[in-house]
């Protein structure tokens, strides 16, 4: 058989990389400002940078907590948040390793569904008149992961309008902001926010590349502060190395060409991805993204997507089931990520999986 | 006044570091691997540097996991050994963090006396005699923060033998192994540790630089796998960059060489701030390390030391304060580090912190 091709991890391939720009950006980093970029430094983050994020996003550096990582951004946050019980809304589907954190600190969770346009606001809305309180939602504004949608300018004011009315923190989650390919960036719930309402997480992962591992939290200060705090409690700081490197990058330039580079990558494949979907499996139904790393298609009724996975794999093609994003249901859904799949390997795997789906039927 | 002295933070200073060596390692990181160097990697750590960790520990991969940071490591460990009441043996004085880490976990802390040759074993023994039941005791055995003194050969067995009688955990934590600049090195707890008694951890900001933030935990290959899982829900992976970046460092030889710099350096510091104590502080107690970073002085009943810290800001000279480091006690005790203290600046300091002596007296 050929090798494998996996639609199944969210990560980048090589190609998209600008390797040769990460070492010079390290070479500029320990030429620059070696002290800061080779000792401790504080829980905050390497300081240029955590201003680099902060003039941005348009606040203030006291906002700003740089992080080992968007998910140990989140897992500070949920440590601040979430206690036993408390009840959090979630989106149905959403990342799996969101829902295994608020789990792990035993969050009551509340899915809402998403729709081709975002969260379900008036299902939401709805739950809240009936009386659920929320400590946090957790929204994925910009093609979420996994159903690969984007929440409306509509919807973003209309949910930031109901967390004011029953006080609860929106948790933005938005590594992909900067990837988008096709259509208009729209504002950020934070950008929006005038009444600290917001916290805002987002990565270098997606723009730069994962192995450098930071990430970022926006949000008030008073909040900042206690995240900074226990960061300090857990490892001290986190990754000056990788942070001045991600600066240079950034004020070299090499980070807006690295985002072209992607965003020029990811929207070839999406394209292949969704032609070859309504080629090989006619009946499948899917969103095709305006940018990120995720499709998320339904196959329809009847079909039993742990099965397909399964099937799948002996075909040569990885996909990801439904029901791992999900609290209940997804039993027809797959996400497939595209990020790491060259254009010329997506059809064929897209071929491997149309015959796993026939196999279980 | 002159600059500030800093006897305060335990970091080296930039002149210690090899600057151009790390500039070569991250080229060299990424020109021989750049795929595992720039992507997300696993919760294990750099798959090569986690191999060089065991063989220089003689243990198997599975024994291993790099994290980011050691401190990170120990949160991770006291995790999973530490629930609220569980009874902790921990030194005294050691590490401030570590007591805070414990007691941010609830565990109940027993305090032993540390002496010129490390724990008081005697000491300990008769509170196990007496029914303490640890679940774990925590050893620095090496030039031990803030102590300075070495844990000796006779004693690491004892220790051993104990944790076997009265079935406890030995966490050792040596991050200042490799930087001794006098006298034989004494063979690790872990590597006479037959039965899973000892877990092990270290780092290289010590050896390369703290910036990298790159510790490790070296145990049982039951609970590393768990430590493991843990921080695959929390970060999902290391730093791979900066992982990738100490295996080629230690690879080409720069390890090596960075070891012997700061071991010369560390050694000239150590002997000039002896020397200064006793020409400027003939009443102060102290035992001279053979490694590390720290110098631990007792300056004799009476003196109240966080006096003697603040009139020592005063006079342009940063210390901490004894009581930094103790479950209680430590009134008349400082730390002093002399890791970024140029030797020509020793001197200046001590002369400073005699003045803040008297001043308080």
């Amino acid at each position: 058989m050929n090798d494998v091709i996996s639609f199944s991890r969210g990560a980048p391939s090589l190609d998209i990389i600008d390797v040769e720009g990460l070492k010079q950006a390290t070479a500029a980093a320990l030429d620059e400002d070696p002290a800061r970029t080779t000792t401790y430094g504080t829980s905050v983050g390497y300081v240029p940078l955590r201003e680099w994020i902060a003039a941005k996003h348009d606040v203030a550096p006291e906002n700003v907590v740089v992080t080992n990582g968007s998910m140990q951004a989140d897992a500070f946050l949920f440590d601040q948040l979430v206690s036993p019980d408390s009840p959090v809304v979630v989106e149905r589907p959403t990342y799996d390793r969101t829902l295994l954190g608020l789990r792990n600190r035993q969050g009551q969770l509340h899915p809402i569904g998403v729709e081709s346009d975002g969260i379900n606001v008036d299902e939401l809305e709805q739950r809240l008149k009936d009386g659920l309180r929320p400590v946090m939602a957790h929204i994925i504004p910009n093609f979420q992961n996994p159903a690969g949608v984007t929440l409306t300018e509509e919807k973003r004011t209309r949910l930031l309008a109901l967390a004011e009315e029953y006080d609860f923190t929106i948790f933005e989650d938005d590594p992909y902001l900067d990837i988008r390919f096709r259509g208009q960036q729209l504002p950020t719930l934070l950008s929006q926010d005038t009444n600290g309402r917001v916290v805002y997480a987002s990565s270098f992962s997606k723009t730069v590349c994962p192995g450098l591992r930071t990430g970022y939290l926006i949000g008030p200060a008073d909040l900042i502060a206690k995240v900074a705090k226990a960061a300090t409690n857990t490892y001290i700081a986190p990754n000056q190395y990788a942070e001045s490197t991600i600066y240079q990058f950034a004020k070299s330039g090499a980070l807006e060409r690295s985002i072209a580079t992607v965003k020029e990558a990811l929207e070839a494949r999406v394209d292949q991805l969704a032609a070859s979907l309504r080629a090989h499996l006619p009946n499948a139904s899917f969103v095709v993204p305006d940018g990120g790393y995720f499709l998320w298609v339904d196959l329809g009724e009847g079909v039993d997507c742990a099965k397909v996975q399964a099937a799948a794999l002996d075909e040569g093609v990885q996909v990801v089931k439904g029901t791992d994003f999900v609290v209940d249901g997804g039993e027809s859904c797959l996400r497939l990520a595209y990020s790491a799949v060259a254009v010329d390997q997506i059809d064929e795997g897209v071929r491997r999986l149309a015959k796993a789906v026939e196999a279980t039927r």
